[in-house]
């Protein structure tokens, strides 16, 4: 927390649906004491920014390697600060960054809660167990930053 | 400490007497820049908010361990930015989430100060090993804050 | 582990049913890369220690404080280089000092079972919250470690 | 490295196909000091094993939160003493324990190898970026490992 | 990032050009949320630090050694506490200490940027290889601090 | 440094000269943005707080262990949450508590500056080496202040 | 504890007298699992070593500088290696270094054990406080260590 | 220490030199506890690595970086593992990865032993400030590894 009480909460993974304002409307109707931060969650700008900033690249691996380096600037610096990790999993893709994330969280002793639909729990299970929170819609996510910040 | 030199004490442990009010009136009282934080400290709250918030259980012991996460999400992140963790024991109930928590907050190098009877000495006597100071009432526990944040 | 695959096991808590000798025999029976270690589970010694070594007390919590210092250079080091921390609570006793390193286990990232009966499983749900894998009986135990190792 | 020089290779990731055989002949044919580690790689006995040793569980979620628990105290204490973690992500399956992994071993700073086709390119970029090394076969690992042994 | 947001950003390295300003100047017309620290820049000052405030030296190697102390004083501290540390090599002289910090940084899981002409990219390929992003001017790390930021 | 670029300076060792207000003065008068904390410096407060606090005890042994640990709770937190560490030592007493604090701060990465006169150099030689600057006057580790926070 | 079951237990402080034979002695009789380590005991030895195999120097500052550096390369991995550290108070001498070292331990969470006269109760209060165990006769430290390791 | 007393001495920096051979005689002549490690000290192998394993790269930024990554899987651990670390800087070329490594140990507290010739300590004195000892020859190394183990 915060000098002042606030509780930075990192919101890792899926970034094509509306989970994040979802918990950030939650947030502020319930006036939490509560920093939501993020990833860039704009695809394309987080795919190019490496290319965009430090020059294009003909390869996609290096183009993709400078981009995830810009990224973990930010994201790398934003994990470790943050007081909860909520790590959500969608339908859609791969999402290993998230689970990266999660294991890098749960391995500096940050709580992770994850937040997914029931059709994935197995494949989610080794990430699961080493959250403390397994939730399936961003509204049990603000309730239990609710009952943490209380 | 905070920037502006307000200690965070946490006050772990038993839920079942006023031993939090009697530290906070007595923090409010000499003007201590202390700020108080706990766990949730409404019993049925606390063993029902896995359940409520994250769905019923049958079997209990899945239902205490639902709930024994989303306590945790507060209670470790309380636990690692606290500068002081006061841990209480009481007569009743086993409180090994006190112990616990005096375990953590002394792994990673947070000063404990245990709270009890004189009764409970030998029982406790690892645990108030582990502590700097070992205190009988919540005015020995002011006291110490006053002294410590002087 | 040792450089020669061998695994450190730490065996915390109740002192006063055969538990530890069922892991070792199932061990043994089961030829498995484990080497068992524990406090000094002799009762009398235990609690002696301190005074007979370094002098008799008279006041009972002093005696105590250096039973439980000698315990603790044992304990302390035993548990930092474990490679896996079994707890085991009984029906007797506090056992206060078993959660306690339940909590310093798991801030410093040593995967811990738990072990006990499951008239136990409220009290302990915190606890058992941290725990990796929650067996009832000393068999369950040395089937994990079986599969850990194996 | 352990005190004889030998150096501990944690092999993380999928489970169906031969990448491990493949990657235990090439260092034994090369005659490198090297120990390969790795989970469980019988998926139905991973899947399975908190159940039976355990208990079985009439829901999914807490079957496999327990199966999760029991590998994790193998896998976690492995991941702990690596030298080096090779993760390898497949074409089929989410891997998300895969990348989890990757994320826990890159926060503790164990050297992380990454094992997988070109075409997971793009979304694995971010794990790929923490790592030190991107290889498409089992034979590069081993000459990394023979390099880095050397 | 400090409570209120901002991020604290360690300049290090090169003090003969105007990087810094040139990205201060950057920071303050974006107006991004940054703090820029930096090591004391005056050539002279930091050289004679340590003689002029505890004593000349006969020896040029113990001049050195005293300045190098009073410098680490500040430049230590601001590294453990920044969120990002951006490392700065020119063309001319040794610059050891750029790159001892960027160790240093690294292996305190701290992101670094590096920034440096493109002629510099043999000598620098294993800081460049521990860093996240390598730049090639000033406003290449304004524009990473924006989107970081963001 | 907190948030608003305030540095902590911790002032460990010799309460019975004016040092500490010496280096306050200077503080004051130089404008520097420097939180200086310290031990209770009031020598009879200190030794009698536990036994104060927490009831008289017959034996010194326990009366100074009681007092020490009280004196723990305040210290133990404040060289932790430094930024710098300055160590005074003076002609008088043993003073091993601050050559102790000396070797906590050293080990945890905080910056150490000693204070001495160049009489007690011998004896002092392996806690100056751990330090970053060696000062003979409290107006010496004013002008460090300056540098290190200007 | 190495893989074979062996203890380090560093033997720290005071180099005018025969504590170390005698505990030794007292290992070796009770044929304890215990690697016994130490600084360089030879006091001219030790002070000289900088001097004689980095050169002389002129000023006794840097002489004692160099010399308790090259000493520190000792120290430091063997303190940093030991499972328990045992930290001699004698009569004579400052020996702020075994403080230091006993400040050092501590912060990393080494058990120590302190070794010195009743007289010296008052003064080493600080450090007696942070030890496991207080010990006034090298035959103590034995049949801790017995205790320990049994 | 590895359990059996050895000793492991990591040999960073310059390659163009004899200076490992010496160190390496003068540790067999001597007789002493030590291993040495290094990083590959083939120059052209040391740069082609990343290629030679990974496939070739038309740019040379990425070339080295793929080079740099796989010398890091091995120096990392080395580095991690080692007790004690040399760093050595010749009169040629950058050497910044030598820098590099030397930060990165001092950051993690292993101790530094710097050489190189009088003519390189303006530049290297915030290395050799952090360094232990400072040595112009591999045979003061020696004497050191000597005294260091004996």
């Amino acid at each position: 927390m915060a000098g002042d009480g606030t509780w930075t909460v990192y919101l890792s993974g899926e970034i094509h649906s509306d989970w994040r304002e979802r918990i950030a409307a939650g947030v502020r109707e319930a006036g939490l004491p509560v920093e939501l931060v993020a990833p860039v969650t704009d695809h394309a700008a987080s795919d190019d920014v490496g290319a965009e900033i430090l020059g294009e690249e003909e390869e996609g691996f290096w183009r993709d390697h400078k981009g995830a380096g810009v990224n973990a600037v930010r994201t790398q610096t934003l994990l470790r600060r943050a007081d909860i990790v909520v790590v959500r999993f969608g339908e859609q893709y791969k999402q290993w960054n998230a689970a990266f994330e999660a294991g890098y969280a749960a391995a500096i002793g940050i709580p992770v809660i994850t937040l997914h639909d029931p059709e994935l729990t197995h494949p989610l299970k080794e990430v699961d167990r080493a959250a403390m929170a397994v939730a399936e819609t961003p509204e049990q996510v603000v309730e239990i930053l609710r009952y943490a910040t209380s």
